[in-house]
């Protein structure tokens, strides 16, 4: 059987136990938030997230099927490596209220590489000044570090295809030790007809002249995408393909943008990719396939086995209306049955670290998976719980293809129980170290001071208690403004009434009072008459973090301010404005409300003010890629 | 281009219009609360969701491709024509946390039938005396609706293979027109070995048997599954088919319980039954397709393509672990593709209320669809809000494969403003008539009456507003205990103190005082003080309906209680306890927390005391299944 492969240890094959592709340890590279579906999976067991950002030892040993080979940007040794890039930061943060700052954005690449991606695609560089500093901020960082192993992830910059945007790009990924331009621009009729108004010819002498600009940049690594490729005519692409490869293309990647295919033609459009292009066998083909139909990963998939050895893919599969194919599903389905069903295809990754990527990239996305989401939903790896589960538990393999540990998700026996009111600092530490963070002392300090005003209200604190209000306390942005107090009224008589007391950046306390529709209305409209600073509240949610009515309650709020906070969309040239998400945790809902608030008004005014969209005169009809 | 078969009717055959596949009107028969995620579409247009329960206009035109073939158990008359077997009542019910109650089971199964689906696996009415009702209920009412076009939908009961399963499994569904029996035991070595504890002749003698057995009833449409079928031995699975076949099943269902296949496999598995089962000729082969590897819907469709003519879905593909193929991603692919790419595959399902359908799953079930979940996400049909949207909308097509009207879902080009304060009564009696609904002249005062409280204090009153309204108001469980007034203080400063009144059954009002670690806490153990009904909170979300600081916010709280609201789990023949949940709505979020956990222990304290399970001795080994 299959599962038994990834169940059972004994079957795998005896190859030397490599090093994991860790690289250095650095506290707060992660943040993890039990979401509400994760409070469903904490009735019947805990789950116990673990990394190995300061202590390897919560992760089961890791046991690499093969070696990486050498990275050479258009040829593979092995035929059967499949290279994961991860679009997450680039395709990902296009979903519409995704916008990551360049903090975030540096962490997710972080642990993009302790996951051991192939290729980071960190941004699309042209879309703002902001954009262009995170890029570049990630090629001098992650792109420069080296493990033992010789992996250091490639670290790739979007541009269309137009010389400013090439630039900006190369002048961003150029700091890392393998810097890669990916540039694109439609091939189908219905986008050269409506999108881009040039015929073929215009379209095959615009792709050809800046795959040859890249490349005369100094940039040996180019990847080229002919946009809407599932829909476009397969004469032209071979023709359009062929001649970006003349022009020293890398990597061919073959978007089915609208997600319109079904496996088997998407299969069908790669071996015809591979049969028909001339000089196809030097460059590397590659997936990026939408997820419309819910067919993303299926297609991925078929595309790899009709001989694409690059997959292009993001965590938790988020990205524009049904986002792309999950990084998770593609690579446990090529880790699960790749031997078996696909001819032997495997990927570096160490899978261990999905579970802690996945939840950072939703809690700083804001995008929830599903309970139901393939690998990292909080029912992935749950069965309704019953009085006894014997039943079920005789054999893991009964029902479960995948053991949790191998995504690094692991189960406790007990309650969860961790800590009470009595536990001290050093049980704390202890736990944050289980858990996988690192702090230093003063961090310590103030997380154990607001520990020890919980386990007062508490019985019993449990993990995922820990975890939020470690995001609430360490993982905030740089803080202008300061909560220190607030006192409310409210109910069904109405006249809610709030008075809120802030800390500015220099300590100096403002107070204000507001009447409002709510304990919420009241509370953010005295914010506003201290902080003055006009934003519009678009999302408001909120989850108890643990089960029981004294939880602690996490708040998520999204903002919009005024329209100096914008960027550029790749895909369509648009300038879109910038939204900012903010959270709080506290067992108080209102005051859990306003620190959420204070949080996305600190976040979008650290949003650099100076990262207005490069302009490209007159290009948005000329070169829209 | 596929595409423009949806977007351009002059494409589509020329059939005499049919009328459309709708039961007869009812009242309240759904249930519609635009979550945080669709609030985010909200952004930039509104979403107006269209039905047609009172009045047909609101929804486009509706083109049926071809006529339904008439029902007869083991043959469809088309042979391009694939039933489509929806399980959300019972496969999807499984999920963790989605427990319904019997009136929303049948407020689902109207829907279902609206929808058009051709099986309605209502349940397993072995599990507790009121899932036995809950599907003999459907079975009475949904089972008997006959449309003039002669549609209604098989009611199918689901039971393991025993005989006491089987009886009552008879009982609910014979009152239907079209009652189907589902049995089911497992085939494969590892299920054989550690749940079964059976030898491969025993299991083909049961199965015959019991099929026999559900045969000899009355009962002309049985169905056998064979359980692991996608790691069952080859041979051995045409062997038992091929017995049930002659024990007089009528569709054989081919479950790939772990979700472990690939789509090449799956189909692999469909035709290989198809090739190899004697007198396969004279049954219907079905699929049901789990999703641990994100490929249900590309198996499903594989397997369809394979020969399979009844496919086994859940509507938002929901379900244990990570779920089942989705209705809607697997309806919507074949009407996309069925023509192009799966040989003139076609479904009788009317789509435009695949939305309303949806949207009701996830209110009822509080399994929640993320952003990008395809077709049915928030953000399925949303880009990226740009300052100007021009690019992308020169022509639909070029991002978009299907018209979001084809699902439900309308788009209209005003903000979404329709109703002030000034409104009146008519005003929203005609606006709750546009967005499906009927009510009588008391529940409109009782709406109109909120509706001008909320007016007062909100500038714009939008249509989410409006159906979160008629959500909390309507669609609540039957009151035991009713929310009148709460007063709440709470802030940094701690000793949140509550008073809540209430009004029982009998209209005598209640009063106590609580204090608390926050709002929340404080008002809960006031209520708790008052009902005295011993609960646990296991969930507690919100979500702001609208954006804007003076949003509604709506409250969904799950709670379980005492031991005594249990039911039996079909799969592992395990006792579950039940929970419940409730939802509040209102601008102050303190008092939409109240009304959600009020709404959840009159849920509770509504739902049957006697539906303890149907015990069947010591077969929890011997016959599991």
């Amino acid at each position: 059987m299959a599962s038994s492969l990834l169940r059972n240890p004994n079957l795998l094959p005896t190859t030397p136990s490599l090093p994991t592709f860790s690289s250095k340890p650095t506290p707060f590279s992660f943040l993890v938030k039990p979401s509400r579906h994760c409070s469903i999976s904490l009735r019947s067991q805990t789950l116990r997230l673990s990394c190995s950002i300061s202590d390897p030892s919560p992760l089961p040993p890791h046991i690499p099927l093969r070696r990486r080979p050498e990275y050479i940007p258009n040829r593979i040794s092995d035929p059967n490596y499949v290279r994961v890039f991860d679009t997450t930061l680039r395709d990902g943060e296009q979903s519409p209220g995704a916008t990551l700052t360049s903090k975030e954005k540096l962490d997710i690449a972080r642990q993009l590489a302790k996951l051991g991606v192939d290729i980071i695609e960190a941004g699309f560089p042209a879309a703002s000044k902001d954009d262009f500093e995170a890029v570049k901020t990630i090629a001098e960082t992650i792109g420069n570090t080296v493990d033992e192993n010789g992996y250091v992830p490639v670290i790739c910059g979007l541009s269309r295809c137009n010389k400013k945007d090439i630039e900006r790009a190369w002048d961003a990924v150029k700091y890392a030790k393998r810097p890669r331009i990916h540039t694109f621009i439609a091939t189908s009729d219905i986008h050269l007809e409506h999108k881009l108004k040039k015929t073929k010819a215009e379209v095959i002498e615009i792709a050809r002249n800046m795959v040859r600009f890249a490349r005369s940049l100094g940039c040996e690594d180019v990847e080229f995408s002919p946009e809407d490729a599932g829909r476009s005519e397969r004469e032209y692409l071979y023709e359009i393909l062929g001649e970006v490869i003349k022009a020293g293309a890398t990597t061919l990647n073959i978007p089915d943008t609208v997600g319109i295919t079904l496996p088997i033609e998407f299969g069908q459009l790669i071996a015809d990719i591979k049969a028909n292009t001339p000089g196809i066998e030097n460059v590397i083909i590659s997936t990026h396939c939408q997820n419309d139909l819910g067919l993303s990963t299926a297609n991925t998939l078929s595309g790899a086995h009709a001989g694409a050895r690059q997959v292009e893919v993001t965590i938790n599969g988020i990205g524009e209306r049904a986002g792309n194919a999950s990084l998770e599903e593609v690579v446990m389905a090529i880790k699960c049955r790749g031997d078996h069903v696909l001819g032997g295809l495997y990927t570096g990754l160490d899978t261990r670290h999905i579970v802690m990527t996945s939840k950072m990239v939703e809690e700083y996305t804001g995008m929830q998976t599903q309970p139901h989401k393939a690998i990292v939903g909080a029912n992935a790896f749950a069965h309704e719980s019953g009085i006894h589960q014997d039943g079920m538990l005789k054999h893991k393999g009964t029902y479960e293809i995948i053991c949790p540990e191998e995504i690094g998700l692991e189960r406790s026996n007990d309650a969860g129980i961790v800590l009470g009111k009595l536990s001290g600092r050093h049980a704390l530490k202890d736990r944050l170290t289980e858990l996988g963070y690192d702090f230093d002392d003063e961090q310590l300090s103030t997380i154990f001071w607001r520990f020890k005003t919980v386990a007062e209200q508490k019985k019993r604190v449990t993990d995922a208690d820990i975890i939020a209000l470690v995001s609430d306390e360490v993982f905030q942005p740089e803080a202008v403004w300061k909560l220190l107090d607030i006192q409310i009224t409210c109910g069904t008589l109405g006249l809610s009434t709030a008075t809120v007391k802030l800390a500015d950046a220099d300590g100096k306390e403002h107070v204000a009072c507001s009447m409002g529709t709510g304990p919420v209305d009241s509370a953010y409209k005295a914010v506003d008459l201290i902080v003055k600073e006009p934003a519009t509240l678009l999302e408001y949610s909120m989850n108890a973090v643990t089960e029981g009515i004294d939880a602690i309650a996490t708040t998520r709020v999204l903002i919009r301010g005024s329209n100096k906070y914008s960027s550029t969309n790749a895909i369509t040239g648009e300038e879109v404005l910038r939204t900012f998400s903010g959270t709080g945790s506290e067992i108080d809902i209102v005051v859990s409300s306003v620190k959420a608030y204070v949080g996305a008004l600190n976040k979008m005014m650290d949003f650099k003010e100076n990262s207005s969209p490069t302009k490209i005169p007159s290009q948005k009809n000329r070169v829209p890629a």
